[in-house]
């Protein structure tokens, strides 16, 4: 068996003082968990570090709190490899000591619900989530649910398929499930960030025509070297709406989606679609004024989405794997995880910070 | 030809001082109008009042006056016969003297751009609307446009056809475009007017489960015969998004449409669909909060539409030939008609009020 | 526990000498089994006899033998009350003793898979079927897996549920997939048998305008008492095509849903269905020739599905639930269950019949 | 205006003895005709050949001929400018002199049916094709109607533009109409072809991954430089389907467009699909055998489509605008056209021929 090899302790970046003043501690001794029934042990090589791993350590939303589930290590982008198996682990799912595999924000769900068969496991109310109900990614060695584990395909790292378990994975239902068609145009309010800038992408490797939105210089160039056609720049445009109608034929995109952490996006961001167009929300944020009157005239639609599915995942990286999609990395060494950490809360990051346990 | 035969002048209800003060008057003496290209013109026997045509007459929305277009009488459900053809209709349509047919709130549209080629026409930058661009039903000689007007089927009398040809329509179209499938669970905020009465009965035909929402008795009674499962009064139950998920499998609506004038019904409505429920907003309402948070973390979708196309016209009087769906009607006299005006202004309309022109 | 009151045998129908001269043989001495991993034991009081038991008994397919899996009970189509319940079942699927739940065609499948997550696990590679690779519902004491295993409303008798698990599910499934629309035609090849008059029904629930096609007098009166808008009797109608195209608009149906064992419909099934119509095909039959001139001239569209799932089951029962459907069935004793089969094989049975393991 | 300018007489390709000896005569003498109600009238530049045209000159399919017309020039691929306008042209439609305009296989229809209104006009009952019914564009100076002659977009050069008049259109229309995906596997069959090959660039330029099927080196070569990521030689490969099977996941593809003349594609084709694959057939062919037990048993479609509509025609053009796709061209002077359509005849063109009208 694997297990004898094990250690019996591995590296953590743990949370210590939840709330405004949170602090991000690295630690070494954490011990290292036994796989139980349809689990399986996963030893990551990376974790990505994703803006909601923030709103769970600063509890800054209403929501549930990593410390009512005694976890503290947050992070739900990890990829490594399986080094111990549970016991139960269907035969059909083909899972094997050494397959390299990623753990999403979706820890496990019921399988059987409604939701579960119709491609919205995330809206399971048995599900549970990585790096909240269960310890996270910024854990070196973690347990993962057999039937929710990732298998990552040949020809994408490790640290580029980090990224894809949340930000790729989430972008690619966004877009797939607005309803966006290889043609359309679509704008992203936060393309310069860890999620956005992976949606430009992915929207451009399906044939689409990417506005993208976000301030300054470095987040310009970095949007169109990976496929926008046009930047918007909210620093420098007074009238975005009317400058992203007139980018898109003058009449307006067919998808606007919203990354930004920013509420300014919102309360407008109707106001740049065309008829019959969608504003797809991602993420966590200010109340958004929706006009019955502009909804009705221009029957618009507005609606949102949290994390992507197994199946979102899988199709995700395999973009990845056709060389297709390629997220925008910042590496960091695990030492050096609260840095990255603190950065991502200034907004300083342009794409996706992503930390390696090895040294 | 029919023409020799027509009158010079005929009846009509007039709009005079349009705003908070408008009266309807009623006169005899209004010119019977020629047919030009590809028009026909129709003695229309019946038509329906629709609260759009207060918002016209009151003008208190931002939207073009029916003044600027030298019109003086609205309506846009009217049900009569052809009595006299224009020039250039097409074969196709074969369009015949005698023929009963309605005219609907798109009076006309370009009928080759991407909205009028993909069932969208009222979204059509071209299109004109009856009784504000054109003179409207409330004129008993008019006007309509031959790749237009719709041919109501034999077992339809006029005045169950008439308000079919907006508020049956109009909500068809919602309750279609909603998404919404047999079986589903749907609410109609504003379930005892003119469009929501009809929306019970269309939803009901189509096996959903319907839940209306609306305020009296009198409501109550005449929803639960029309095909409701349950009523909820507002003006009695306290918290109603929480009883319509109760009544709803404990789990929320699939759908909601909002076809009350009242403002309260939207605010609020969202909080009472399942996961993946559509919030749809018929009709010009104050504006709406959506949260992000509810959006992404039940997946809902906030849309509204206008009313329908030829098409859905078409299969929403399929559905009455079929006795399937029956309006119900307060008959008026010609000369009543600022009665049903000043009654339907005053909200006490349960159902839709139908005038003819006959004596 | 329940499990001490349970006896240790029980009855069944068991299939002797499989192929052309198969033998249905009653018995009372079955040992009852135990459940095991996420299972539980189920007392059924009621199964359903469905075409394809006959033709696994018969073995006149090529498909897998009851044989290679050591079953010699089939059967799919079981309600009845959970008496035990094994290791492992998850507290979200809240099962306790005394339950009454059914038994479907899909016995279990991998709940993790693409087929699975995205409500098609009847194509699950590995899922496995009742009374083919489990023993099937011929058998009064029957192991169910836990998480496929499908509750049974109230208001619902076991007897009308029975026909639902596999029958009803079934055409469910076949009128959604095919994506037919409340408004629509539809016609249905053997309209009178088991899986077609519950299609009429459910057809006719969802709005949709029904045109039964069978032979006999009897089927005649049954389909129009049950729905149907028109009935045509190809023992006596020499061009059904022509026929059906007459009754729908002159245009013909929008979907020709074909549950017949005959090969006849199927080889000119398309000619009734009008511009984009949709023929489904379900069940077990002959070659069907397609014209590509008329699927590009007409743009129709040819396709099959299998049984329903677990959602299709329980959308299924939603519909008998509240009375809009309700199988026309033919009870049995369980002594009996050798002449419902012989029956069903002859073609003489008009609707379902369901057997009863009660006394 | 613009018609003094007008020669009196112009070039024309037209078909004498049409059946399997017909003859393509070039002309310069044809009489340039008048625009007349709600039409235009357009000097091409150019006109591409496709095989369509063959059927028509060849009269070997159950179709109506050109004869019946009184039409010799068929054609049906045409791009050039407007030289006169005719009367009543809708101002919504802003077409002017000199605009560039091209000509695609629909030349009108009724405009307001229901197959007009959803996007089907090739299948309104009031249709007329160009090249069939109305001159075609092997004609320089030809007649369109207003409403259905689709401007070329700046950057898209004539010759360009005219083979996705009709071939960028039709497969255009037939990957859409398969609800095929980004990310998903199709296969074309006659990859190599007229249509097949930009098929192969419209799904490559949609994020599909696309393995061509056809025969011989220069067909490899050309398909694989224009985006399939395989190739399957029918000449060399025993067995098409297991190899596309192996090359697609093992699972099969998602899609077979197939826009071969082959009989053989057509016989075998499903058998390449994995689960609820789509087999779409474009293009007027030999009949097809499907097997009920495979389409229940693996949930497969079976369709077909014809030309596309303006809408797709306005898409595919825009995909060429931004240099996405771009049409095999092999360029013909005017007076070689017979040896293109002689050429074609025999199979051998890679691409598309291409006629230029001017010196």
């Amino acid at each position: 068996m694997g297990d004898t090899s094990l250690p019996s302790t591995g590296k953590a970046a743990c949370v210590e003082n939840p709330g405004a003043d949170f602090k991000v501690v690295v630690r070494d001794d954490v011990p290292v968990p036994q796989p139980g029934n349809m689990e399986v042990l996963i030893k990551l090589s990376v974790t990505g570090i994703c803006y909601s791993d923030l709103h769970y350590m600063l509890e800054d939303l209403p929501m549930p709190k990593m410390s009512e589930f005694n976890v503290v290590s947050p992070g739900h982008e990890g990829v490594g490899t399986i080094v111990a198996l549970g016991t139960n682990i269907p035969v059909s799912l083909s899972l094997n000591l050494g397959d390299r595999v990623g753990l999403k924000p979706v820890y496990t769900s019921c399988n059987s619900c409604l939701m579960c068969t119709t491609d919205r496991e995330m809206y399971c109310s048995a599900s549970l989530q990585t790096g909240l109900h269960r310890p996270g990614t910024y854990q070196q060695y973690v347990i993962g649910a057999a039937e929710h584990v990732v298998k990552i395909p040949d020809g994408v790292p490790d640290d580029v398929a980090a990224p894809i378990m949340c930000s790729g994975a989430t972008i690619y239902r966004g877009i797939t499930e607005a309803g966006l068609k290889p043609g359309d145009w679509v704008a992203f309010a936060g393309a310069g960030g860890g999620v956005g800038h992976m949606g430009v992408m992915y929207a451009r490797a399906m044939g689409m025509r990417v506005i993208a939105i976000d301030g300054g210089e470095e987040k310009d160039q970095m949007c169109k070297k990976i496929g926008a056609e046009h930047f918007v720049d909210f620093t420098k445009v007074k009238d975005v709406n009317a400058e992203v109608i007139r980018l898109a034929d003058g009449s307006g995109v067919h998808g606007l989606i919203v990354t930004a952490t920013s509420a300014a996006a919102y309360r407008s961001g109707a106001g740049m679609l065309r008829t019959s167009g969608v504003l797809m929300s991602i993420g966590l944020h200010v109340p958004l004024i929706a006009d019955p009157l502009t909804l009705v005239g221009k029957n618009l639609k507005i609606t949102g989405t949290a994390v992507g599915t197994r199946n979102d995942v899988k199709m995700a990286l395999q973009f990845a794997a056709q060389g297709l999609v390629k997220p925008v990395i910042e590496h960091y060494k695990f030492d050096k995880i609260p840095d990255a950490v603190y950065k991502l809360k200034s907004g300083k990051v342009a794409g996706r910070c992503v930390v390696s346990f090895e040294d």
